[in-house]
């Protein structure tokens, strides 16, 4: 095994911590918020902990499923108390890019509808400043080559993120274009970004996490580091 | 009939004046578009018009395929010529507001994709100021009631549409929240207003379309005025 699989498990693990008696949990989608839902069934046999969680695709949902975990929609709770989810890149400014995996969409609307959002990454994700990673935007199959050639002539240089030989299709039916912001991202104020991309019409939604993430869950060699928001930040 | 009806027909008829040999047409959804797509057939017929057609619902789809009019997916074009459209409201800005019909999402990203767009109205359509007609939000199922406290909260009063006892479905299987932006109108810029709405996780489109209209095509008792975007507005 790689030393990233101990990092995202031990980060991954660590997060549990976070999850209390009568919570409603927010479940993210991936390699690394695997262990916590692994953990967290654990938690829930040797604790008899009440928890009720929302899962962020059918992977997760699937998987919560054969743990026993209680699983609801998200228009059937009021608030989700904490979501634990991963991410392909994050930085000292709390800024993510999301959606290597392509459940986005979801895992943004159940961390804005969270209190508290923690995110968990190996060493590896969390970086000086977001932007290597291309920035993943879920777009409607109806009219997405309009969205494609805009991207181009602006410069984001857009891929269409294929399975095999045809588009990858989201839970939500659409498709994914994978854009470089690398160029930009220190250039332009991100909220900004965030916004301007969701207005393009087709664009359903972007991999950034501009202004959501409370504490960050850093796997490493010699253990768990975790970094909390100031308060005002 | 009411005056009204004549006088979608009347502006609904004209603007097919703009339809030339050889072009790609956009075709929106509604009440005054239905007597576009009417007189495309005739004129097909009678001029042996080659026209393209893309359609931005599935009843325009339906309505244009019994006249014989040609369709093609909107991926499938390298541009769209004009499109023609209606809208709940438009005023002399420019700015509409569209959506009663539930078709907004694809009738903004094909208007987006045009050269050229043309909305057509009857008198009553034609307002000083937009914001008296509900602005409708289309919403992903998943989350939508987060979507519907936060505008809740923010004084946007709301309101699922509902089709009979259900929510209404668009052809991209979404929801519609209308929303109450009368009160806010005059006091923000109405393209900070849509990117706004359009960031709020959950939402796919808004009908708002501030900044895309060329021409507006009035049904008036007494005829059809035509108005034209100044150049640079």
């Amino acid at each position: 095994m790689e030393q990233t699989y101990y990092e995202k498990k031990e980060a991954g693990e660590a997060a549990v911590d976070l999850i209390h008696n009568k919570m409603v949990i927010g479940l993210g989608t991936g390699s690394t918020v695997y262990h916590t839902i692994n953990k967290l069934g654990e938690k829930m046999k040797d604790e008899k902990l009440d928890v009720t969680c929302v899962s962020t695709s059918s992977n997760t949902t699937e998987f919560a499923k054969q743990l026993g975990i209680k699983l609801v929609a998200l228009n059937d709770v009021q608030d989700i108390d904490l979501t634990i989810d991963g991410a392909d890149e994050i930085d000292g400014d709390f800024r993510a890019i999301k959606g290597g995996g392509g459940a986005l969409l979801f895992e943004k609307i159940v961390a804005s509808s969270s209190r508290k959002v923690a995110i968990i990454v190996d060493s590896t994700k969390y970086v000086d400043t977001i932007g290597a990673y291309p920035l993943p935007v879920e777009v409607l199959p109806f009219g997405y080559k309009y969205v494609f050639e805009r991207m181009v002539r602006e410069g984001f240089q857009p891929n269409l993120r294929k399975m095999g030989n045809d588009p990858f299709i989201t839970d939500s039916g659409n498709f994914i274009l994978d854009i470089n912001v690398s160029n930009i991202i220190d250039k332009v104020d991100t909220i900004n970004l965030e916004k301007y991309i969701n207005n393009i019409p087709g664009v359903i939604e972007n991999g950034l996490f501009t202004n959501i993430v409370d504490v960050i869950y850093i796997g490493k060699k010699d253990g768990v580091e975790v970094k909390n928001r100031e308060k005002g930040d």
